[in-house]
């Protein structure tokens, strides 16, 4: 009999264990099949690709990339508007919402996550007050922000989603205002220097910033529509806000079956994504995503990474240890190993891009850092349209191994964290950093690259 | 007294020698003397940016960053237009073409190379018939090429020089031959089935190639104008050719002082860049760059590394040394690694990369290799403008450790040669790689990087 794995969500996590699955579903001697539920009614959307459409690159449509029927095709059982209300993992079933049980060898749970609303939020219940969490809330944003009369745009939080909203909004023209703590921007990925960066080039674009202790104290509206928000004693002018003040893991299925839940809210697995119950993996339910809580690479503590890059690896190990069991094919396995979160983004044309730990965070896991910046162009200067780029590296005071990256340019970005991860990992140093050679060519970088600044500018040679 | 420094050489070398002692010049109490002797009239070049300019991309003055009246101005003696004809290292003195005597307390040679030209083309004696090794040779070009009449272009060896030396021919419109050994282009970071991609997108800009064991025969003029060349028994129309079969080390002036050349014709260096005799470091000379052999990182056997970047590096390490001597701070001594040489070209809008061995220089070396290779757009296919990039990774079969990276592709390419210069330095395997966690946002990048894709193809498991 066919082998079953059941998948809840269908967001990167899901769709990714489902396309690994598919993979190398013909290896499976008694076959494979696999159910997956997801509560919306689309296929495989890239939720990334959400605040670029609302900056009009393309249209909303273009970000599902395949429909259901896709899979479906492929001899999945793909449920759309369909949620699961109950795990026994005693009884490897799956209970959903329509009271079908589906029995499972092996369950994935990918619920992700949801939006976090403050109380002020959720009582005020008016229009116009929107979260940017998946393809529904932007169908909602685009149409609002569309409206006419549209002037004022107010956004409460100051990570990445927060930020995509305000672009959103500051380029189609509103006047738009975000409300974040102190003491900078990204303070996940970057330092307060680094995060100032960022809030200078969207201050030029018309972003206003209240980065204090001020609460938001009050949403008022007319006729149940959003009007304005009061910040501190400040009233703002608002048609359209956006709450984008980060997320929870959706862990109250899996935690109901008992499985763990660690102090960030998040499932606790093990190293192969196995869930835990009272601190014992289960052989044949794993998590990923934006639910689970993963082991930061420098501090070796729990933490959560709700990055789509980070769900994609979980997916490719879960779908190994599924395979490398199902085809008796131990070289298959695979594990996942202490987090990085190397993370990238264009916002309004700046590239924002970080990995490892920021100081801020090294401090609070009590290591010691130093760190050294330089600002650069990216090209010789003689070169048409050579970029400059900023750049942090945070190092371990005592080894001077590269703890952390961030940088912020207008091109290399995304790039320049992959190779900082690479470095983090293989812990080099600060002095084998400054000493190693780099590719060049006038038309496509320096002769000596920012990172050797930076570098030197950590040790105090430069 | 001041300590002196004598510096033979002003290419990029002699140049990043000078710059790195400028910068820490105040730190050494009894004071420091540079003197540069450089053959050519000009201050700081980057010989790098000439084919650009033959592209028009730019005039070549722009090539010269800085003027000799830059560094005399922070008092440096620097000598154009003059050249060294004997050094001793017994009396540590340097003999001038004008008899002057110069005394050192550290000596660097940096003599780079000098373009290999064949005994057909040298005992030809045409005018139209060029090397592309300088900012003079670059100049001749230029007036060849925009003469009135020319047709035809052809040009000899397949590697970087050559190439670019096509492009600019094949830019300005003329017909443009390259002859070159097999198998394909670039065999010194590619293997055949890359360098054959470059063919192909450079015969779509009208380029012709033979790449065949076929000698170069003859060259025949009219009025001493080079009119043709004649491959094989085939002769081909050519109103300008430029040879660029590769170059060797500029070593008569360190081997006449009995300083020790190796097998590939370049100075021999120990790890902080002296030069030895008879095996024993000279403790006070120096040598980098063009004119000297680097031990390989993968093979670890002595070649040749031309290239502006390996420079750079050298450059460093020696002024370290020489100023950790003078400063009294020994945390500045620094130390040469194994190279790597990773390189980047944009050839015609398609750049390439490689770093590390090639399949037939780990062959060569005796190590057994496996390869992946995947072809991706490099960033989300709704994207606007996602082109995509051919990647081959080479990891040694028995550790599966990478040991090379070679890519073609029209983005993101120098950004990732670095990437895998770490990975390869820090011994990264394949299936690290496959599960490394990358930055990602569709605007930027793939959810699942080609790199992934290629180091799974390498374990067999795409």
């Amino acid at each position: 009999m066919a082998k079953e794995v059941v998948i809840i969500g269908g967001g990167i996590s899901g769709i990714f264990v489902l396309k690994n699955l598919l993979a190398k579903k013909d290896e499976v001697k008694e076959g494979l099949h696999v159910t997956l539920l997801k509560r919306e009614k689309s296929g495989w959307v890239s939720v990334c690709g959400l605040p670029y459409a609302l900056r009009r690159w393309y249209e909303i449509d273009k970000t599902e990339i395949n429909k259901p029927q896709f899979f479906i095709d492929q001899g999945v059982d793909f449920r759309t508007e369909t949620e699961a209300v109950q795990i026994s993992v005693e009884e490897r079933m799956v209970t959903l919402d329509t009271s079908e049980v589906l029995s499972y060898d092996y369950l994935v749970i990918a619920t992700g996550r949801k939006p976090s609303v403050p109380a002020v939020v959720a009582e005020a219940k008016l229009e116009g007050v929107y979260t940017l969490n998946n393809e529904a809330d932007a169908r909602k944003i685009e149409a609002a922000m569309n409206k006419e009369g549209m002037k004022h745009a107010f956004v409460r939080g100051r990570g990445i989603n927060g930020l995509q909203a305000a672009v959103a909004f500051a380029t189609k023209g509103l006047k738009t205002t975000v409300l974040g703590g102190p003491p900078s921007l990204l303070p996940s990925g970057l330092d307060p220097d680094m995060g100032d960066m960022v809030k200078e080039w969207l201050e030029k674009k018309g972003i206003r910033f209240i980065l204090e202790h001020k609460p938001l104290t009050a949403l008022k509206g007319d006729g149940g529509r959003l009007k304005s928000v009061v910040v501190g004693d400040e009233e703002i002018p608002a048609d359209i806000a956006v709450i984008a003040i980060g997320a929870e893991p959706n862990t109250k299925l899996a935690s109901n079956a008992g499985i763990d839940v660690g102090a960030h809210g998040g499932i606790i697995t093990d190293k192969v994504m196995h869930v835990q119950r009272s601190g014992c993996p289960i052989a044949n339910v794993y998590a990923l995503g934006d639910c689970v809580e993963v082991i930061d690479g420098i501090t070796h503590r729990s933490r959560l990474s709700q990055y789509a890059s980070t769900a994609v690896v979980q997916a490719k190990i879960i779908a190994d240890n599924i395979l490398g069991e199902l085809t008796g094919r131990p070289e298959l396995y695979s594990s996942y190993e202490p987090c990085l979160s190397p993370s990238v983004a264009d916002i309004s044309g700046l590239l924002v891009g970080s990995v490892g730990v920021t100081t801020e965070a090294a401090r609070m896991a009590g290591i010691k850092t130093i760190s050294g910046k330089a600002t650069k162009l990216i090209k010789a200067r003689y070169f048409p349209g050579a970029s400059s780029l900023t750049l942090k590296l945070i190092f371990d005071a005592y080894t001077t191994k590269v703890l952390g990256a961030q940088m912020v340019g207008e091109a290399t970005v995304a790039e320049r964290v992959n190779e900082f991860t690479v470095a983090i990992r293989a812990g080099i140093t600060a002095r084998e950093l400054r000493t190693m050679e780099r590719s060049f060519d006038p038309s496509l970088a320096q002769l000596v690259d920012v990172t050797i600044d930076a570098a030197e500018n950590a040790l105090g040679l430069l």
